[in-house]
């Protein structure tokens, strides 16, 4: 798939809220993609499509998770965890694209996973960090970010727990697997 | 067991303060057994023994990972996390102990798990606020174990994680399983 021919096919399901994002998404997804020099495309095109399943209704997503060969498990916990997965598995479906690293970024983007490719890397410090985000501690992860990949995803991966459970959440399996995955990675096991 | 022979079993293996940490949990844990109309010798037999594989040598406990049916993972995080399934085992296999509830209370002490019976809550919650503790949130989490027993356990374990995440720690399964559990139930999923 095109470049622009992602961009035609997300405008019109999207909210413009959400359309605006999602460019911002790109555009930082293809500035980290220069940093480590990742494929540029595959980064591109991952970050236009991170959010296909985003806007639509929960009963449609949820519908998708109980009908397809996704994890039932992520019915058990919060909605805005089922759009990745069921996004990656829409676009494979309906676009035909089957590059499996773009499909994993798509799927992984919320939560992260252990061993994370540099594109799956790239997409959730991406999506993280985007230009029209705001909150505390986003200063950090941008600036690591920008130099050191995994040490950024890890950043994020960790107050994206910590907030969770400020807020007395449930925090998803693979959430907890990117964020061990990566500490040990960076900073040793024991 | 006589919860006398427990008493006499523990002593010449334990430093000093490692015993006096063990006799002020296992008051804690008849305490908490009063609280909640739990069996009040399994709560002190268990208590006596949580620690029985405290003071043993790493290399011995790590050996008694390699060769015995326990979760390999644990080689893979910090040794703080060895003893409770180690000692498990050991008092099953030296002295006969056979009844599961309190072997398993002795195994998770540490990290709890998902799905904890009474007895495993009561034994992981006298531990982290036996009167000799005293941390930041420790009186918190005393005052309210001492009316709701899953909330006091939910303190304690998330704040154990919180703690471990900003010492940039890895996290143990049965630990994140245990928060998890307990925030689907006091808090409901989603």
């Amino acid at each position: 798939m095109k470049i622009e021919e992602a961009r035609q096919i997300i405008k019109p399901i999207m909210t413009n809220k959400r359309y605006e994002h999602t460019l911002r998404v790109a555009e930082t997804a293809v500035e980290l993609a220069k940093i480590y020099d990742a494929d540029l495309y595959e980064a591109e095109l991952a970050a236009l499509l991170h959010d296909y399943a985003k806007c639509l209704e929960l009963d449609e997503l949820r519908r998708w998770i109980e009908t397809n060969p996704l994890p039932k498990d992520l019915l058990l916990h919060h909605y805005e965890l089922w759009h990745g997965p069921v996004g990656a598995l829409m676009v494979k479906r309906k676009f035909g694209i089957n590059q499996q690293a773009i499909l994993d970024a798509i799927h992984y983007h919320t939560t992260g996973r252990a061993h994370m490719s540099k594109l799956d890397m790239i997409i959730f410090l991406a999506d993280y960090i985007e230009p029209g985000r705001d909150f505390p501690g986003l200063e950090e992860v941008r600036e690591i970010g920008k130099t050191n990949l995994e040490k950024g995803c890890w950043l994020a991966s960790r107050n994206t727990i910590q907030y969770l459970m400020a807020k007395k959440s449930a925090i998803y399996p693979e959430s907890f697997h990117a964020y061990n995955d990566l500490t040990t990675k960076i900073y040793g096991g024991m």
